[in-house]
């Protein structure tokens, strides 16, 4: 008896203390295959797959391997046991099984053909992570990444198409693969495949909702490489990211529509609830977002700059922390961490040490490469061991044909409306690339195995794979020769393209009509109170406040002016784009003659940072990098 | 019904949605807290608390909170449930619940004392999370960076020292520990405190690995500050790393001694297994470690440093692996890690680009900061909210008792033994530090934490926890007042220290005694060929292989040498501490004269790195900092 106990609790000690290791191995090695393909086909400049299309490929592969090649382990686990005493499932469950008391947490609901099969494989089950690590851990780097790399002069000039993209196109995509799913579900009733009772219009809308946030990193990347026209490439980053947002958003409201009635019917009072909740939770998280930016803002007036590495932590915690309060407070997190990257990249970022900015910029990269990759191979992954999927062709196929209907419903229509008010146009061919880089990606999957309790719920969850799967490989292999096709001009170096712009103007006239043509009065005004008052609060950058601000207030202004903003005057002007022309080039000529040996003094605040602008292009002009470049220059020299 | 039942969905969609994220806003709001406070105390050069103990105070107040401020929300939890049909806890339970099949997950045991309570917190048991964390995520970044910025060339020349503390001195400090844990025990079964067939000799021992696994972090902390006597500093620091992996070795050695008959006998058989054990176990990790290193560096042949990010992103996933892998095939990966990142920052560092030698140190340093930390405020957390506390003063005092008189019997005997062979001794006032430098931290609450599944093991747990809170705040925060009472210097610059003792001897004789005395044969022999064949081999550093090896050998010679090993010939050869001195003066001479020029030609494999150096001292001597900054300089001329 002494015996075998012991012999029990060793194996019980051996088990747990390599417990996770194994699967965790396993997304490591699929990683590092990863990788070492991205090198290979870099090298080769081989661009018909990409790095995501890869992890899927390998996540694939070992999902059949784990699948077919590991036995089932524990007979134990199929069976099914009664329990009269509970009434619902409780998160905790203590069992007294032998005169042991155990602990048990609740994991998720079954259904009832899913049981048998492959749920005595251990492996299996343990490669089916909970997916709230997705929504935690994994999307929001990304989703910060992508507003902390956000290229800000292109995304302001395009705001009111991306805007009526990301919104209206996204409503108008889901309506219509609502719509037309409502009729493929109409169908299966009739043939007999669905009960009428197991899926509702709401859950069409569900469905729609979460397949209409576009993922299209692998044609971004392409782009990106490729130096692809940079309204077109700002067009679909915008969309994309903001879509993301709203689809989101849209998924939750849906969610928690409930009509009081038959669920069928149109219920106008909850209908205009979720509209509220809609409105109410992207509002809500954007402020959440902006502020936590904000608070981050105030390290402005601490010296932390002076240890990057508690710099770069706090900045990270903070980011992360906007996301999670966001989602304490029932609001969206991935809403709330986007803009709290815009707003870091375009006020916190002035403030950072050179050596934190060249830090919080590789560890967000790093982050987004290696969460975004980890995401694509576990969907390759989920392909096989994901135990509850329902495969239904005609629903599958429904699906297929909603997602391009809807796409092409929301792209030409609303790119016709907005030709009628922009001055430049969106040619045609590049609202086919915008049809044709509707790919479905990271959030569309992480919505649909959210919730994979019912039978609607996991028959979205396999088709939204599958759509993953064809869009990724297919759409994203098909870049490059589409682009091609489509004669879209590529090698275009963003900041030339603004510069030839401007060239072709007079000098005088710089910029001046496109901007007043292109932003609305609402960005001017917001941009001139940014300038004259939030950047200046903010950040080191900007005029002094003592300036801008009425006399009667030069207490309060002196008080929250930077110091260094004084000497800096006029060199941090994010101003390009708004105000006129006169003032331009006069910041430009006195700063020319400031700049060189005023960086030095200001050290610890004042970052050159050089190869800073080349990517993310944060919040400084064209001609400050001209700027920077004779400072830097100058530097060396007296270095050396 | 119907509209009950959408209500319970809604209500579970709803937790489902935001869970998990306000256990982590607690966590990132306490590093949030400690980083500021880190900051203050920085700014303020207040030396008594450091950021650790810090992290702890603030998981402490948390942990108070939570349990105190928040109530019981969910009361069905406290119930047993009995369960005749099964003989055993399985790992995964399915139970059909009013006609709906839930599946729950296996937790943990719980003893039978401890059911009500605070069993009914849901808050209390979600803050308790998963040991496995610890083990697979928090520590491997913690011990990797340990490894990867171990101070190498004072580290060889204490390594006889080091060695025998970490191996002897742990030991001495389990069997110690054991022996008087074994008296107290005795003690408490007499009193009736204890039954005797709950605590063997083999728990005693258990208990006195996992305490004699030292965690200096703070001490580390303020002597790198205050920068203190190199050779200590090496010394503990080098004690510390190491112990770690042989008390982790030894704790799982003992864990599974099964002796066959009574387990309080001394069972021979079993003893020299567990010897057995612990020598595979090291061994095979070690082998485990080096290995993977090994793979990294065969990046020597791909032309991955094109692409820092992928280049950054193989050299993690690789580390890491290492660690799992070690896990997955039964060693212990915490030695693979601390093995992986020695050669790592040995060989494969000089393959880096000199991005990725940036991004590579910074990213470990960050994640060991924020690894560091979590466990920090978990262990400050866990005094609170850990539901299964046994609190026994006098196994506690005991406790107190063992960890003090095991420290000195491992200290004082075995300085004096090695001062009979050293010829720098290491003097009284050094061993006192390194006696008072015993602190418990990370390593030893990891250990206690994997196992609470017993009443012993929980009194285990409770006692090292108290342990690590005295030790990290008692002798953390008389560091500096303990450096001025022994009288230690402080202010030593590395660098500076060894340039010091070379110029006291003449030039000519400059540490060749010390170096014959102090490093081994075997040292020797090991560098001659360290540098002869592997470093050429594995790095581009080093003299090419075709003038080391014979000559029949060249056609293999010529496959496996880098091109720029032929050029860089004289450059990176790291033999500033055992080839004589006149070939290394000679090195001196020459590449003085060929460096310049040639650092602009190898480009993206041979980086400079200069600030790389001040740190980590990764493997290039004195010397090279004197040229690298000459040629720094001249890079800068010609830029200019």
């Amino acid at each position: 008896m002494e015996k075998l106990k012991k012999y029990a609790s060793v194996k019980d000690e051996d088990q747990f203390y390599h417990q996770g290791a194994v699967e965790l191995l396993v997304f490591n090695f699929l990683l590092i295959l990863t990788i070492l393909t991205i090198w290979l086909f870099k090298k080769h400049r081989f661009r018909f797959l990409h790095e995501t299309g890869g992890a899927m490929v390998y996540g694939l592969v070992m999902g059949l391997l784990i699948r077919y090649a590991t036995k089932a382990s524990n007979v134990e686990n199929g069976t099914v046991y009664e329990c009269e005493k509970l009434e619902s499932g409780p998160s905790t469950l203590l069992l007294n099984i032998t005169n042991q008391v155990y602990e048990y947490q609740y994991k998720r609901e079954i259904s009832h053909h899913n049981i048998n099969g492959h749920q005595g494989n251990a492996m299996l089950q343990k490669m089916t992570f909970d997916p709230s690590i997705f929504f935690n851990i994994l999307l929001p780097p990304i989703i910060f990444h992508a507003g902390y790399s956000l290229k800000k002069r292109h995304f302001f000039r395009n705001l009111g198409s991306i805007l009526t993209y990301a919104f209206l196109g996204t409503a108008i995509s889901c309506i219509v693969i609502g719509l037309i799913m409502y009729g493929f579900v109409k169908a299966m009733v009739h043939i007999g495949q669905l009960k009428a009772w197991e899926f509702h219009f709401t859950d069409c809308l569900f469905f729609g909702s979460l397949m209409s946030a576009t993922d299209p990193v692998t044609v971004l990347a392409i782009f990106h490489e490729l130096h692809v026209d940079t309204d077109l490439y700002t067009l679909l980053f915008g969309e994309s990211v903001l879509n993301d947002a709203v689809a989101i958003v849209l998924t939750y409201s849906i969610s928690i529509y409930s009509p009081k009635e038959n669920p069928n019917a149109f219920d106008a009072a909850a209908f205009f609830q979720s509209v509220g909740n809609f409105l109410g939770i992207f509002a809500g998280s954007f402020a959440m977002g902006s502020s936590y930016a904000v608070v981050t803002h105030l390290t402005k007036f601490t010296k932390l700059c002076e240890f990057p590495m508690l710099e770069t932590g706090l900045f990270f915690l903070l980011s992360w922390s906007a996301f999670l309060s966001a989602e304490a407070a029932g609001l969206t997190g991935i809403v709330a961490v986007l803009f709290c990257g815009v707003t870091q990249a375009h006020y916190t970022y002035n403030n950072l040490s050179s050596d934190s900015r060249m830090r919080t910029k590789e560890l967000f990269e790093f982050m987004n490469f290696l969460a975004e990759n980890v995401i694509f191979c576990y969907m390759g992954l989920a392909l096989f061991t994901f135990q509850n999927h329902i495969f239904n062709p005609l629903f599958i196929f429904g699906a297929f044909v909603a997602v391009f209907i809807a796409r092409a419903c929301n792209i030409y229509p609303l790119s016709f409306l907005l030709n009628l008010a922009r001055k430049q146009k969106i040619p045609r061919n590049f609202q086919h690339m915008m049809m044709f880089s509707g790919l479905r990606g990271a959030i569309a999957f992480a919505l649909a195995i959210r919730d994979t309790g019912s039978q609607p719920k996991q028959m979205m969850f396999t088709t939204a794979l599958l759509i993953v799967f064809f869009t990724v490989w297919v759409f994203g292999g098909g870049t490059t020769p589409m682009l091609t096709w489509l004669q879209i001009r590529v090698g275009v170096d963003p900041d030339e393209d603004l510069k030839g712009q401007a060239a072709s103007q007079s000098a005088s006239k710089l910029d001046k009509n496109t901007t007043k043509a292109e932003s609305a009065w609402l960005f001017r005004v917001w941009y001139a109170f940014d300038h004259r008052y939030l950047k200046p609060i903010l950040t080191h950058a900007g005029p002094p406040l003592t300036t801008t601000l009425p006399e009667w207030c030069n207490p309060v202004a002196r008080l929250l002016t930077s110091p260094s903003a004084y000497g800096d005057q006029l060199k941090n002007e994010d101003t390009g784009y708004i105000i006129n022309n006169d003032e331009l080039s006069e910041n430009y000529e006195s700063s020319a003659h400031t700049l060189g040996p005023k960086q030095e003094r200001t050290g610890c605040t004042q970052a050159t940072g050089k190869e800073d602008i080349c990517e993310g292009d944060l919040g400084l002009g064209t001609y400050e990098l001209r700027l920077e470049h004779t400072s830097c220059q100058r530097q060396l020299n007296s270095l050396a």
